[in-house]
């Protein structure tokens, strides 16, 4: 088992990373003080996990949820709100999301206004969530205005992403987390990119010492930047690498249709080809970008029915958007990112239209 | 002009206190920067004082709610999330809160989950909101199953309270205001409580120098207290006197029927009488809470029509309620608040069913 800490002052807490950590009552349990749980899971996690989970945390009570990003609303958390009332949970209760991310936001979003503010212990249950929903606090619901519109930040008393859970996880899901994974190594670490070239097929194949290996780095990595700037004034932004044109493609799709991951991985594509635009990267190191994205099976394309003005419209009424300018984080090479609103338009034009030709020369 | 402030480190902020402030825009515009302002207000105000607070702001836009506190809902959030979302409100947005402590505590929501938080301003219209709401940064909703249920901690940039709004304030609006600048004597300062009698007449007749001080007062001694204790650990409990019992009366009575400050006054008649009961207040100081608050014109008996176990179960239910215990703010002394959950079941059932005869030996 590893522990990366996430540094926040008093509100720092670990995540613990390893497999078969739903069998280990003891990591938890110090967490849980006098006070009630109660479980936060979806119908597809519940008949897997509920019962370790239930032995991990003592006799608690459950609220199982339909499955899918389109319950990640505020009527959703208005059920939570509903159940915690109704049986009378308090200040010291403890809600815990057994789920991936969709599950984390829902979840952490209730427990930040619950009275004001509760516990809450994240067990993260796909890849994407361990990695990414793991660290730095991030909670919230979709709007049919916009993805995450509505949240706030909330950091959890403890993680526990048990890589075993990932033997069972969809492939489609898997490969979708891999691209965030990919992305930790395109914003600050170039030497992790050669690392997952080298062990593509074992971690396609899911070798348990790669995966933990894998989720340790990417969690240590956006734990040493959300730790330097919780709220998103400097360089937690480039954690949004991919995501300007991700959400616009997710948004333009329909939310559930394309996996966050996978717009995120044909964003990060986006973000390369207008790089090589801008100068900043060269067309080799794109191109090796859009390979691996490629390589480890995932979408490097945009829909071809998504107009220039409908990215340009979404962009700009993304919340990372302000006064009217769009942001992009961007690379000025593989392992440095940065952000920038000084894009030429008719060099954003020439990337909304590049197609299935993004990143060739 | 006086300026008091409440002190949070990074999150400090100043609440200006005086005559005619809304006529000042030198006060606000520095906390206004490059972004959008949008003032949320209610009916009865609008026509009052919107244009003053258009022409503080400069040019912008205004959503106009209904007025009362059963609009205090999620619902009402998600009117001012769409009015943002639909007219691409950003990060760099800031709300301004023109009106009482609903319209502060439904802008503060939304201003702390509108894209995980944005800047807000309050401008309190009510003597309560003045000396409460306006200091501390609790913001929130209520639910059908109780009051302030749903909610965040979100400290706005400044507050500016106007006294001269007073002027116009519903009489029985003033008079519950004054119960809780009451509170702030009877917890900490004793010798306000001596100023407050001697002043009665004036400060009823809205002497606008005696408003001005009383409201400097209670907000500079509610900013020492929230800077010592911003998240109710320990002495920012002191607050709540009269309020397990004020909330009980409010929930039983139904939303809106008595005035928080009304219930809080004789809330705080209940909890002296509990302290007299407990030996910790003297039957003569029990008494002269009673009656100060009753010169004010304030209610100083509780429904007859509320059972004794109905109180229970609201109490129980009441957030500040940890682990099936109900915590109360009781007096040791005039000056001297003190938290506590050991209370002789007996005792308790006493203050409950005494009715009008309160605090009388």
């Amino acid at each position: 088992m590893q522990t990366v800490t996430v540094d926040l002052g008093t509100r720092s807490y670990p995540i613990y990373i390893g497999a078969e950590l739903l069998d280990k009552p003891d990591l938890v349990s110090p967490f849980l003080q006098d006070g009630r749980s109660l479980v936060i899971t979806n119908e597809t996690l519940a008949p897997l996990y509920l019962e370790k989970v239930r032995q991990l945390a003592g006799p608690c009570d459950a609220l199982v949820l339909p499955d899918g990003e389109r319950y990640k609303t505020l009527e959703t958390v208005s059920r939570i709100y509903e159940k915690l009332l109704a049986d009378k949970y308090d200040r010291s209760s403890t809600l815990i999301a057994l789920g991936g991310g969709v599950i984390g936001d829902i979840t952490g979003f209730a427990a930040a206004t619950f009275l004001r503010g509760v516990d809450f212990i994240q067990i993260p249950t796909t890849l994407l969530a361990q990695v990414d929903s793991s660290v730095g606090g991030k909670t919230g619901v979709n709007h049919p205005l916009g993805k995450n519109m509505i949240g706030a930040f909330h950091q959890p008393r403890c993680v526990l992403a048990d890589t075993a859970v990932l033997q069972s996880l969809p492939e489609r899901e898997l490969k979708a987390g891999l691209a965030e994974v990919i992305k930790y190594a395109l914003i600050n670490r170039a030497g992790f990119l050669d690392w997952l070239e080298q062990h593509r097929t074992q971690i396609l194949d899911r070798d348990p010492g790669l995966l933990a290996e894998a989720v340790n780095v990417s969690c240590r990595e956006k734990a040493e930047i959300v730790g330097r700037d919780e709220r998103e004034g400097g360089i937690r932004a480039w954690l949004n690498l991919g995501h300007t044109f991700g959400h616009a493609i997710e948004t333009a799709a329909g939310y559930g249709v394309w996996l966050h991951g996978e717009a995120v991985a044909t964003g990060m594509v986006m973000a390369a080809d207008l790089s090589r635009r801008l100068g900043w990267l060269t067309a080799k190191d794109a191109l090796r970008i859009k390979k691996i994205l490629a390589d480890y099976g995932l979408p490097v394309e945009p829909p071809a029915d998504i107009e220039e003005q409908q990215y340009l419209d979404i962009m700009l009424s993304d919340k990372k958007a302000r006064a009217g300018r769009i942001h992009f984080i961007l690379l000025r090479d593989i392992g440095k990112a940065e952000l920038t609103s000084e894009v030429e338009p008719a060099l954003l034009r020439q990337t909304l239209q590049a197609g299935s030709r993004l990143c060739e020369s």
